[in-house]
């Protein structure tokens, strides 16, 4: 069996893109790493970068539909592709800034700057190739306009009570039982209702970590499981069916992100067309965005779409660097605009490296509070930022110094 | 709708093994890209770098499994892959390189050591992770035993007659007319008898073009189309059915390589989940290999084994750099110990850029004639290593040049 993200030592591709407007404002764009290898998307954002600079803003979100694709279908970098692994990555970093300029000019959070935005303008971001069997323009507009009833009273009610989370942070592998009670007993502190543990290692020690967490949590909270790709189809089936006792809700990445045919309940899927192709199988219960692995803002859109066609929840993926942030706006604009159903749904949460980012998350009564600040909160502390780079950075010199001796 | 590939540059990452074992062997590994993104690829090769570097070759062959998943289950390069894209085509340039060392060292071309070498110790190449509800290690060993039966037969058969191909290199989109009639007059003079065109621009202009081809290659003849991923479901099947009446046997890359529900026919996949399940899905009538964007020979061989247990013909994809001179290797392999068979088989060949290889692909009478040179036939001729190297080499000097005038 092979373990996955045995040592992480979660990082970030940071892209800023300035502008010569003389507003101070920047855009700032980021997608998460879990260490080696973010200079190979570093690279790939390099390789991006010509498709940016000395662009117009204006002209970029004027044809957002346009932009999209040239980014994705750059005539050579498609082949290192395509809108998959790190080229993928890259793109969203890239767009993720985009979106964050475009937001802090209009004065408006992401999530309002899409709740507020026209219809056929959402639309006229969204690259619906590869797609339109399952979701044309004109289904998309549908859903969008239907959408429009109702909506002023439920971003009331996101203002005042927020979007429900789940937390990652009492149970990952490698806890000891003794960190995993005090982290679950402080959980329940907090109110939080809903759970998830990391499982896949080793069997016995999964079914002992469960039993104690639903032992705390008692029979009607919810928990969750997620397997993070270690499995084959065979060693998934029996491996939940010992499990089952413990009534997860679903679990997460049984196998082979790619293996659509092998999915039962939920993934993190790297492009549209892999999330459509679950939906059509009928392979997803649950819908699991994410904020730095799909193509940004307009990607998310479509998946969004098309998971509202299916009638699927969608449960966002958050933690690492700044997911939180991110996904919080687009999963607030899906409650809003969208799917005006809270039903089954709920996004991640990570308590973990939000001091680094100028604009936090705000967690009230286990719900993310929906940011009031201009931009996409993705904007990284000057401080952090400076302190963080690799190689050059305090943290990574002292670490780099270190290993020398 | 979008052209891919519009501009392609040919470009390679080049991988080089040296050795302490002053034999002089070198290993050489390449993966084929179109121009720009080479560099990301050659950053994900250095950080793959360290899993090599000083490591025994006798103990990377003698636990290739293990290798290949050290390679493929980076704890932290997995978050951009795992298994597509830049770090896949990374992954298969090292592998290669390998592959040609090993190769070397043994004094045979891949494809002898590979026909050669006993049933358990190939399985022992393979990594059967998220295959295995397809393929076990039992069913490939069962596969490769049964295959040992008339080996010794085929292998002189291959020796004598080579393996049949195809030529794409009459029919790329762009040609003018006369230049299609010219390059097609002088392929059926040399005794091709199967012809590739590329489709999906315009459709009139595949008409057309088609129409050309079939009146001069006859009815009899065989004709496959390639859109290279241009289409939507609906607009491939709407464009197909124009195109029909030229009987082509298949039409490759009709929409996104990652819409396995969406295939009909014939795709370039990035992993073997992804043929897994076209295999599962019945959406395959014949299966292309690739010699670079699969994990070297340790991947292509699970996938190899996999069409053979579905009884679908393996076709490779070739052409671009280098990629006739390695997959030539693999389906002479796979018709000596493996499929048995030439019934609907044959390997793409393009007319391009062997020159530049120091054991360039040897075709006689339309059919890959078996290399006999020791190695993967990946080591590139070093004038031209040195010419095209980026961006010191002359050729490149006088480019960059030529733009900053």
């Amino acid at each position: 069996m092979v373990r996955a993200h045995t040592d992480p030592d979660y990082s970030a591709a940071y892209v800023v893109i300035e502008t010569d407007a003389e507003d101070g404002i920047k855009g700032c764009g980021i997608t998460f790493t879990l260490g080696k290898g973010t200079e190979v998307v570093v690279c790939a954002v390099n390789a991006l970068a010509h498709h940016v600079l000395n662009k117009d803003l204006k002209d970029i979100v004027g044809d957002f539909r346009g932009f999209y694709r040239q980014l994705t279908s750059d005539g050579q970098l498609r082949w290192i592709g395509p809108e998959k692994g790190v080229v993928h990555l890259a793109t969203a970093a890239v767009l993720n800034a985009v979106w964050d300029l475009w937001a802090k000019q209009e004065g408006k959070p992401v999530w309002k700057l899409l709740v507020d935005m026209d219809p056929r303008m959402l639309v006229s971001c969204i690259d619906f190739r590869y797609i339109t069997d399952v979701l044309t323009e004109e289904d998309a507009l549908e859903i969008l306009q239907k959408g429009q009833v109702g909506k002023k009273e439920r971003e009331k009610q996101m203002l005042a009570q927020g979007y429900p989370a789940y937390t990652t942070s009492c149970a990952w592998l490698g806890y000891s039982d003794d960190t995993l009670k005090q982290l679950c007993a402080q959980a329940l502190k907090d109110g939080w209702t809903r759970f998830k543990v990391k499982v896949g290692a080793d069997l016995q020690d999964d079914v002992r970590r469960c039993q104690i967490i639903r032992d705390m949590i008692g029979p009607e909270k919810t928990l969750m499981m997620d397997a993070n790709q270690r499995w084959d189809v065979p060693e998934a089936v029996e491996w939940m069916s010992k499990l089952a006792k413990f009534k997860p809700l679903w679990i997460e990445e049984p196998t082979s992100p790619d293996d659509i045919l092998g999915h039962a309940a939920i993934s993190k899927c790297h492009n549209r067309v892999i999330f459509k192709q679950l939906l059509q199988a009928k392979a997803l219960q649950f819908l699991q965005i994410d904020s730095c692995r799909l193509g940004s803002v307009n990607e998310n859109l479509s998946v969004l779409l098309m998971a509202k066609k299916f009638e699927i929840p969608v449960c966002p993926h958050a933690g690492g660097v700044g997911l939180c942030e991110l996904v919080q706006h687009l999963i607030i604009f899906d409650y809003i605009s969208v799917s005006a159903s809270l039903k089954n749904r709920m996004c991640e949460y990570v308590d973990h490296l939000h001091e680094h980012f100028k604009y936090p998350v705000m967690m009230q009564r286990a719900s993310y509070m929906p940011p009031k600040d201009p931009g996409y909160s993705t904007e990284m502390k000057e401080e952090s930022v400076k302190k963080h780079q690799y190689p050059d950075g305090e943290v990574w010199k002292k670490l780099l110094a270190a290993q020398e001796n």
